[in-house]
């Protein structure tokens, strides 16, 4: 939530010479983000999102990201569509930063998704499989299997201090599904952040999917995962067996999930918990003097994470057995 | 530079039941405002700036604040106009707020501001100052002469440990302003923070003042001396004489300053410099572990002080002898 490099006009002014946008009409930072640094850009052209990458993407990338969002478009996903500049450029660098502008889409996020907002997601999260399936470009999850165990060195042991049984758990559930970590599932380009905030919509209509900057090939049933993780538990983190019915219902009719996917879904969930749990666990030890940024609770993670270790098969997450 | 109440779209809804604003377009966090939280709201009927009013602003000002911005729109002073609900009233309650809706204007701000947004500064003031005098209601400016001492001592006098020699400058010059400070100037409402953050334009034009959350009644020459202050020195923080010649002379194209207004100028500058210097070194030094902001250097006034401590009259503004 937060701006992380600031951008005077003078350097903005500069900095569209090369694009075809007209005089700037605004331009303001949002609170946006946890990775990059955000604004809303109006012009004479219209509307856009200018951001400046922040050294915790990388810059190669890019591209991949940005093409990405093209590709999708194309095929019928609406989501920012980066800008180019006269030199056919998408990325250029404005205060010391790669940055790129794409278009401003209209919508909300919300932050309680009802059920019609789940069945919304389900639909529209199998559509873009689909649509990213023919994709050239790859990316491997940096943040899947291989990366927990990395990340994990990275909290030095320092589970404990911010949940008494942290450290077990995260240990016990490292070994266990670097032992049973499905690696042979339907895989293409998936969204991999897909929580309500990167969602847009105008009422009950789902308007707009942003923020492609953790997108990579994995298992489609892994996005599923992150998403009933993301959409589906109350505040009290009980899972809504009613949402994620709507979830998987919806993605359903689109992509049909094979039995080895249904199969998976509670470990893929275990993953998906602990790796958001691990994320936000490096980020709350981390927390840097002066920071400007509120860390994310990792304790909502180790929630979700106790209730699929409780978990027998996927009926508990409203598939038909 | 923060959103610091965090707004959700379902309260968001609630909130606007008794606006007739119409749905929801977009709606997001902005990183501007050091005092409340800001979004940028819009709707089918127009795009709005929500703020939430935080702490540090009394609850008992807004209808000074509120009330001032229409008074000033109807004599053609451009700013931000509250929007009234159907009850005729512009402050409601937003996740345990004060919260109002004003329109949003077009418009940038300019770090660097030439000598031409120099010129178009003064003569805005100028106009400001002449459409506040009719303004009903009164406000006493708390960050005056009276107000200066209290600051102090909330920085327990640790000036030394942010810059050597900065404890014996603000004790000297409080000393001194307190015997000489001029008691008896053209008064009226002042905007009393009109930073180029504060200030819209398009290209050399300016377009809209915003931000009234400091405004009050006081000495008009002390309103100038803010924006010299503020809008005439140079990033090395040398006075740049050419940009002072333009802001007051255009002032004077409005509004005439007088004999003893042009006397005391050198004095008003101190004072004002002495303001922000207290006040961000108040920051400074009570910055709360995990803030959200970071404090702008006091450093920057102690040298404006220093430059205007050696200053014999206002011709070191730029104002003829």
């Amino acid at each position: 939530m937060a701006v992380y490099t600031e951008v005077s006009v003078e350097d903005l002014n500069a900095f569209l010479r090369p694009y075809d946008l007209g005089a700037i009409k605004s331009f303001r930072g949002i609170a946006e983000g946890v990775e990059n640094s955000n604004y809303v850009l109006e012009t004479e052209r219209g509307r856009y999102i200018l951001t400046l990458y922040e050294k915790r993407v990388r810059e190669d990338d890019l591209p991949f990201f940005l093409g990405l969002m093209e590709h999708l478009q194309k095929r019928g996903i609406n989501c920012p569509q980066p800008v180019r500049a006269r030199d056919g450029q998408i990325l250029h660098v404005l205060s010391g930063r790669p940055a790129a502008i794409v278009t401003f889409l209209d919508g909300v996020s919300y932050r309680r998704p009802s059920v019609a907002h789940c069945a919304e997601l389900g639909r529209v999260l199998a559509e873009l499989h689909v649509a990213g399936a023919d994709y050239a470009i790859r990316r491997a999850n940096a943040l899947s299997l291989q990366g927990w165990r990395p990340l994990y060195a990275q909290t030095g042991g320092r589970g404990d201090e911010v949940a008494p049984g942290l450290e077990r758990l995260i240990t016990d559930e490292l070994g266990e599904l670097e032992t049973r970590w499905p690696g042979d599932l339907p895989a293409g380009v998936i969204h991999a952040d897909l929580f309500p905030n990167n969602v847009l919509f105008l009422g009950d209509r789902l308007t707009g999917v942003i923020d492609f900057y953790f997108a990579c090939n994995d298992a489609y049933a892994y996005d599923l995962a992150i998403c009933l993780n993301a959409w589906c538990f109350e505040s009290d983190f009980a899972f809504n067996l009613t949402k994620g019915k709507a979830l998987i219902a919806a993605y359903q009719t689109i992509r049909r999930l094979e039995d080895r996917e249904v199969e998976a879904l509670p470990l893929l969930c275990r993953g998906s918990a602990l790796r958001f749990l691990l994320t936000r666990l490096v980020d709350y030890l981390n927390v840097p003097p002066g920071a400007l940024v509120r860390p994310l609770d990792p304790r909502e993670y180790m929630k979700r994470l106790r209730f699929h270790r409780g978990v027998k098969d996927a009926s508990a997450y409203g598939l038909a057995p």
